[in-house]
């Protein structure tokens, strides 16, 4: 990955509007990525305001508008900054769900996406398996796979975060299968058996996942999310295993051994499980900060013992990057941060990718016949041609960098805040994690609710955490403000 | 539906190389829709031919190339022909398994895809369910709903069929258990049970399908396919029953008794099944035509005895319309033809859509609480704009007509053609079905590679068919060469 970013400046495209930090020193400027970005956030009415309270019955006839959070004017949204329909002008420390990398109304991306290239691929969208277009291998290879974790050389696409789950979980049943049979075929009673959804064509084999994990929502991605209850109730799930997942005490400093056995007993949890369940355990995913679930960290050490383990068990080791991936953690891959000596099987990715999949590199989790693993669209050639845009632009600001150091800014004003309210401001997490920065706080829906009135949109996790996922654009005068803001807050509520 | 279609003409847009057959005789003329489409197929080269060999080879390092079956040249495509690397130029009826609607380079499609609405929704990519865009709602109601089965005015958007499908089973489980809930809250059993994968929060609740189904690969969706054993082998699955559909006889007119009681027998089967299954039946979901199981069909009088008994049985009925929908069976959705009393629960649709969802009407179908349904993107404005643009190119040429009238000259002369090869054109089925034909043929693999010699792009189904998915602009100079392929490789093979 690092000699395509290293060289990835040829790639550039200029536009007008957009200041160019270059090279080593860009970093240490002040220098804005957006000239045209609000330097404040501005709230002029109640959220929401009457021009969106009316909007939103309208939309309401049509489309559940329970979850809504703002109605939002992208067109007026700038880089961080992200307009509603009332005009109010808020600080983006959600960014979609953790979704938007590079800013709202980023001109290079509007660049990329107005190009010829992409609207043919948006008008002729191809069947990927049958039909991919002659540009295929070389735009995975300057774009998706060029930022592909090390060791892992090959992708199998897919379009969002919860098929990216899905198919990395069919690759880990099939290659099962395939070393369990040892290069035998399929048996008439496995073919026969399976199309009634019966063993043994239809095997019982599981997926382990850890507590409080989330990796989508569909059946078999939900049969792993643990959560909460809302997201499963009245939903059908396969009786898959669960371990704990370390839940560290802080500050980390003063809870090193304590920690050190939380993650020994969460370790040989996983192996029990493996040793004790009703059916072969497959594969085990993980997320390298357990992110819808509450912000819950781990270290490299339970991390390189997880990844231990598995291989000692012979499973396969998923790891989940749908929220951590693309840069948010001041480094592109979390789980880089881990220091494996053999990466993981598989590697999903979503969100900030704007398009999705999963890496692996073992050629026999490809399926030992076609069709195996296969649908109509198989991804999104335009959503790949954005992501290597992305990629591009990340590249040229050193925008992980940017985060890492953002963060690291960030997080050392956050304990001062801490330290100020020991009460509000509760379990600092994140710390060397990029802007991956998480604390709970009692009352967190008010306080959510009340930093909105001040202009800052930000989200929670799990039942108390506060959690930030600003984009990789987020420099320090943000964060300047977002800590104002939270004090702000913290006085008042 | 027909009020928004009658009016959309006024939503036109006018662009320099199309012809414009309009009105009431458009579809008598010979006026071809893309003035610059090849008159005929050209092959030059074998297929693959040098230039794409060598090329596969090399996407074949980063990306399975088994199943592909052409390395395309999107740019030089046009209509309803499709170009390769080595540029041959294929007649086009398999249309990207049936998901190309209005033909390659479309050039309004291209004008609504170079829009600045086009690419601030590609670069500025909201996650709906918490902020939609200020458009959504009217984008909705002039797009996706604005051709909505009758008696459904809602929609759940989502981004393929496997997810439209999945999500509709979670909204039929979640629907069911709210009606033997009564209102009552859930239980602290079911809160606590939910999250270790069991009843009572996790219940037994089944899917129906019918044997030879395809809705779908993901783990809800793949256990009601019941396609291919290579569909389903070592991917665990849900314990849900399967339904005899019925094995129709052909020609229909010879057997017309024999039909009847093959529909009343398969009827029964469903009806004896939701009495007995182990676990309650939340829905039924079927095909209007089976498609990747062989391109099965069943008449009104079984579709409509389904949907009497589902409802008299209180379990809802989902009608999956991912591959009839949009026009190519002579109705904008196959299950107009119908005549249904009350319309299906849920109506999933995608492919020709080039977005996807479920439609329905019951507000009941709606969680009862936020959040229950609900993903980070939950569908694409970008991809709604993009179905808009198709809705109404439908529309300003009257598409949905032309492909009923071309279906009905190209059955008609496929009629003839069978009798011309009794023994290679077998079960020709489609009727009054647009352009959605299948017949059944020996050496069907053989067929299908001997065709593409000739020129034609065309896919089978099922073990033994052959089957047509030309797009909605395939007119009858397109099915006449077609034809006169079929005839040369009938005679030759």
């Amino acid at each position: 990955m690092a000699s395509i970013l290293r060289h990835s400046s040829r790639l550039g495209i200029r536009t007008a509007n957009f200041v160019l930090p270059r090279g080593r020193n860009a970093h240490t400027t002040v220098a804005p990525y957006f000239n045209n970005e609000p330097s404040q956030p501005s709230v002029t009415t109640s959220i929401p305001g009457p021009v969106s309270r009316e909007a939103i019955k309208e939309l309401d006839s049509v489309f559940d508008t329970r979850s809504l959070n703002l109605l939002c004017d992208y067109e007026k949204s700038v880089g961080n900054y992200l307009a509603d329909m009332d005009g109010n002008i808020l600080l983006d420390v959600y960014s979609q769900i953790a979704s938007i990398p590079v800013g709202y109304n980023n001109p290079r991306l509007a660049v990329a996406m107005s190009s010829k290239e992409a609207v043919d691929a948006l008008i002729n969208r191809p069947a990927l398996g049958n039909f991919p277009p002659g540009y295929w291998a070389s735009l995975l290879k300057t774009g998706i796979l060029a930022v592909a974790p090390k060791g892992l050389d090959q992708v199998f696409t897919a379009m969002a975060g919860s098929d990216a789950i899905e198919t990395s979980y069919k690759a880990a049943f099939i290659y099962r299968r395939r070393m369990e049979r040892e290069g035998a075929d399929f048996t008439p009673q496995e073919v026969e058996s399976v199309m009634k959804n019966q063993a043994p064509g239809s095997p019982e084999l599981a997926i382990m996942s850890f507590k409080k994990a989330f990796h989508g929502r569909l059946f078999g991605s939900l049969s792993t999310t643990r959560s909460k209850p809302v997201h499963k109730l009245d939903i059908p799930s396969f009786n898959w295993p669960q371990a704990s997942f370390p839940q560290l005490r802080y500050p980390l400093v003063d809870n090193i051994r304590a920690n050190a056995e939380e993650e020994m007993r969460c370790l040989a949890e996983v192996e029990d499980i493996i040793g004790s369940w009703h059916c072969p355990v497959a594969a085990v995913v993980v997320e390298p900060i357990q992110s819808e679930g509450g912000d819950n960290h781990a270290s490299r050490t339970f991390f390189q013992g997880l990844r231990e383990l598995t291989q000692r068990k012979g499973v396969l080791l998923i790891v989940d990057e749908v929220q951590t991936g693309v840069g948010a953690t001041g480094k592109f891959w979390a789980h880089e941060r881990w220091d494996l000596r053999t990466p993981p099987d598989m590697v999903t990715f979503s969100k900030k990718a704007q398009t999705a999949g999963y890496y692996f590199g073992n050629p026999l989790l490809r399926p030992n016949l076609p069709y195996r693993q296969f649908n109509t669209w198989m991804g999104d050639p335009v959503r790949a041609i954005l992501f290597r845009a992305i990629i591009q632009e990340i590249s040229r600001h050193d925008l992980v960098r940017n985060t890492a150091e953002t963060g690291c800014y960030l997080y050392k004003e956050l304990e001062m805040l801490a330290l100020k309210f020991p009460e509000r401001i509760k379990n600092l997490r994140g710390q060397d994690c990029g802007t991956f920065i998480a604390f709970d706080t009692p009352e967190r829906d008010a306080f959510l609710k009340k930093m909105k009135t001040l202009g800052v949109n930000i989200g929670g996790s799990g039942e108390t955490a506060v959690r930030l996922r600003p984009m990789l654009v987020f420099q320090k005068h943000h964060a300047s403000i977002l800590l104002e803001k939270l004090e702000l807050a913290l006085k008042d509520i």
